[in-house]
């Protein structure tokens, strides 16, 4: 039978890595279709508010990356079990997920003196998240709760760039480490993480 | 007995106000408590995150906006009655939500000629994001479904906003300004309208 899931981006990790992640911990399968920027133009037209990832379910088409692995988490049982835990998970993703557009920022810019100073306030942004949530998460490896959530996908999804970024950042923060350090030790991710295309972003 | 919820935000709509509907729509007490600008900087170091709107509730402390109102939609019973419900309206809500950082960023430009070139990418804006979800959203009079859900209220708050900035703006778009009179003709909403706090945002 078919995946019931066909998740479609670019081929980078970006804004569909937490949803291709979800899958992989929960061991469910999903269509993981990679368009190339050829392609893109004329696909872009299709899309239901012109931008990628979609993921098509049940004869919707779904977007907005953060309602996408929401909508997964949620599927695959990965969202937390109470309402409360939902909401925790949530307000860490929103704090987190902030640091994407200005770490995205940075490719366009070519004037040097405005890249250093975009790249400062990166630098101070990611020190003040991290702070916060150093000092938010409990000490059990995981954001919330005791268990892997969503919020530790989107959070390792982020982290892996800030590291490629600025190696060694995680060393200063033992809790945020550990959420990373579980996320690598699930043995589903593990596999996935060893053979997935090595993409820039 | 002393309601459950208590939200902490600014004398303002803002970001707190979508979850202020959602409580009034449901019928729901909650403390609805306005700090001033006076208050807040002593305030400002007890929150989690060093921000506003806050909503406690069960002893632990929620922020991040749209985290709090989609927690309060859930308690409540507006998120939608099945995951794909609540995907599509967590997608309308990011979508449109997008809107509020560049009308807000307004309020701080001095220079007249960046103003002029910031209210042309907002209008912009607004015509891109009214277009598409005035494409997407049935005809039923709200965004998912046939009843009113918490995604209704956030375009509501917005469309609020945008009317004030440019009048008749909902004209073009009927199905739209259909969810907006039926966001208004709640007579929960109606009431709480007609005597909620005048605030400039």
């Amino acid at each position: 039978m078919a995946p019931k899931y066909k998740l479609t981006y670019f081929n980078a990790r970006g804004r569909a890595e937490p949803a291709r992640l979800l899958f992989v911990a929960a061991d469910v399968e999903f269509e993981d279709v990679r368009v190339t920027f050829e392609e893109w133009p004329a696909l872009k037209e299709t899309t239901p508010m012109g931008g990628l990832p979609t993921l098509e379910v049940d004869g919707v088409t779904l977007c907005q990356s953060l309602a996408i692995a929401r909508f997964v988490a949620r599927d695959v049982g990965l969202a937390g079990k109470s309402n409360l835990e939902q909401a925790q998970a949530d307000m860490y993703v929103d704090e987190i997920n902030e640091v994407l557009p200005k770490m995205g920022g940075l490719m366009f810019i070519t004037d040097e003196a405005v890249k250093a100073e975009k790249m400062k306030e990166l630098d101070e942004m990611i020190v003040t998240k991290y702070s916060k949530l150093e000092k938010l998460i409990g000490s059990t490896g995981y954001m919330v709760g005791n268990r892997i959530l969503w919020c530790d996908l989107v959070f390792f999804n982020i982290a892996f760039n800030v590291e490629n970024y600025k190696p060694g950042t995680l060393e200063n923060y033992p809790k945020l480490a550990k959420v990373v350090e579980n996320v690598k030790l699930n043995s589903r991710i593990a596999a996935y993480l060893a053979g997935r295309p090595e993409t820039p972003f």
